[in-house]
């Protein structure tokens, strides 16, 4: 595979880890690359968000990333801030680079301090294997993930190449939750529209997954756009600026779909529509709802067109909404209709229910021309099982 | 075991479960009885709560009650109103009263319509049934519960018994979830008061537990109080108002606790404190955040002191809160004090976290004077199995 020619990745193991799998992973970028970001409403957001934002503030270039993962360094306070920064420090004179010049991002367990030794011991290596390969730095991002999360491709219309890469797996609830993204292309933009986009693409892509309604301290997504001299940046107004959006639109959407794929002892994933809303809140609301409802995925995990459940999900909401008013249909059947006196569910519902992979739910308030959309996945013994025994 | 003797309870079998157990109950009162209710916040109330609500704003006082199980007349329309209608109709007549003088209640499946015909069959065995032992009537109203939830004491200063019972162990959470709950007192009240301290008591005791965070279609509180002509109605200014009002507070909060312990699939519970809040109700967003929260009580379950998964749960409520001034213990063990440098978990919690049994959070908010609390059980793998294989 062929990812942007502009950037190396590495990921190696530090130690944090007792599994002793990769957790410390590096981005070098061969130009200064304009960075958008979007980060947690978590209101204790963990020290690298912290930091990350300010350094966006006062800052669009930069052409360095460190990450770890085993330690969130959330719930770690002044001292997390401090050591932090030390990392950040570290890994930019390790990569030759100033500290102004790298940002950072932390996941894994919250409340435990950064093991600095490991990391400071760690780095020589990591910047010796950084290569023109995504793959090593993907997996080390990776906490509860089975699978590392990559997405490639060109944009032909730039002679460009956009990858993206995420994790996780649990902790997922729209507007973020434990996830780690970032996109990396080897062309120039605005910066200013990058942002711009960037949030745009999150909204209809990250913040509409959700694996078990939690949302963590550490969320992040930066969007890195190599500064090459010999190209015109990409913005509001220029010629390939849809090809661009488009993109970025696809790379976010498809990484989302990864994690909740990926969700923690997940087996199937649910698209929640919900669509005749009185307005957007509203049919966020009950998107939130019904994707976030234990039973509904549970029943989801049995096969069970439990539609009951979805009705009742609606109703939890306590919005002004008719039952005389709504329908409800699964895989495309339509389950509940107020106006016919049967609630019997097809045999090719049950049939179609009862295979794994991907279903659909659409709830139709009746109310008015808003919408929502959700993806989900069903809740598992092995959801619970990880996340009785996790230790990262 | 002595119930109060104004009543006579039945609970049996008419074959809408599919299982066979008891699924019709009954319950007639000697004398009118004065009756309070507090009722489901679900925008989409079952057929016989909405009916239910409209008989309780028109009269107070009632001398029948129909409860069935199985099936919850939710989701069912015109026909669902007609359908308890009618219920309530044939009850009244097997019991010699008129329709007027008859509530109702269902609990089960959302979705399906009464089986008119088996409960009509059955109800001249449920009247012939009828007992001074509420036992019976416990059972047929259970749905996934392992145990009939009955609290009965009594009330020496007014030599008089109360007594409550309970269904409920799913689709939990406060504000009342698929939960059902009567109490009956074999004394005479004045009803504005009795309504007054029923709603009291529902706050500070089915109101704050949570299973799964679910709320459902079809919980009904109902308070009985026998009008006898031989005893003075307690009220508002009677020596003994007091007595009252606590036994029918301790009746609800024993109920309540019942339900959460018999949560499904749970094997410990946990009692949130939420205290120092700016205002009671960023106070119980934050209780609700916590007891709600998968991570949190599936790491209850597995006895993991997993702090770090309650202090991003307070910090998903986006409110405006400060990391640095907030503490969190766990079973007495202060774990979060951000003012210290260690984020150690004592052996001792260790220790007590690896028992079952009830244990004990409290966060403090370090910002004001408001509190809230939840009480809540663990997330184990029994209940995504109940949930995703459940027939009523």
């Amino acid at each position: 595979m062929k990812f942007p020619e502009t950037f190396l990745w590495s990921g190696v193991t530090s130690g944090v880890k007792r599994s002793g799998n990769p957790d410390l992973a590096l981005v070098r970028s061969s130009y200064p690359a304009k960075v958008a970001g979007v980060f947690t409403n978590n209101s204790f957001a963990a020290a690298p968000v912290l930091e990350a934002r300010d350094r966006l503030r006062e800052n669009d270039q930069f052409r360095g990333l460190v990450v770890n993962s085993g330690v969130a360094n959330a719930a770690t306070g002044e001292r997390g801030r401090r050591d932090n920064l030390r990392m950040i420090e570290e890994a930019a004179e390790r990569l030759g680079l100033e500290g102004q010049d790298v940002l950072s991002a932390s996941t894994g367990h919250i409340g435990r301090f950064l093991d600095l030794d490991r990391i400071q011991e760690a780095l020589p290596n990591a910047v010796d294997e950084l290569e023109e390969n995504v793959e090593s730095f993907a997996e080390a991002i990776t906490t509860t993930d089975t699978a590392t999360k990559i997405v490639n491709r060109s944009i032909p219309e730039l002679d460009a190449r956009m990858t993206g890469v995420a994790k996780g797996a649990g902790m997922i609830r729209p507007n973020m939750a434990t996830m780690l993204a970032f996109v990396f292309v080897d062309h120039p933009v605005d910066s200013g529209w990058w942002q711009n986009i960037l949030e745009n693409a999150v909204s209809s892509s990250f913040n509409e997954i959700t694996v078990d309604g939690e949302m963590s301290t550490n969320d992040t997504v930066l969007a890195f756009a190599a500064d090459r001299p010999d190209r015109e940046p990409v913005g509001f107004d220029h010629v390939q600026a849809s090809a661009m959006d488009e993109a970025l639109c696809e790379v976010c959407d498809e990484l989302s779909r990864k994690i909740v794929r990926d969700g923690e002892g997940a087996t199937r994933t649910l698209e929640v529509h919900v669509q005749g809303g009185p307005s957007e809140r509203v049919a966020g609301d009950v998107a939130d709802s019904v994707a976030n409802s234990n039973l509904l995925k549970a029943a989801l995990h049995g096969g069970d067109p439990n539609w009951g459940r979805v009705y009742s999900a609606v109703g939890a909401t306590r919005h002004d909404l008719e039952a005389e008013k709504i329908t409800i249909s699964l895989d495309g059947y339509t389950v509940f209709d107020p106006s016919e006196d049967q609630r019997s569910v097809p045999e090719e519902l049950k049939e179609s229910m009862s295979t794994g992979g991907e279903h659909s739910l659409t709830v139709d308030l009746g109310e008015g021309d808003s919408s929502a959309r959700r993806l989900t996945c069903d809740l598992t013994k092995k959801y619970v099982e990880i996340n009785s025994e996790y230790e990262p």
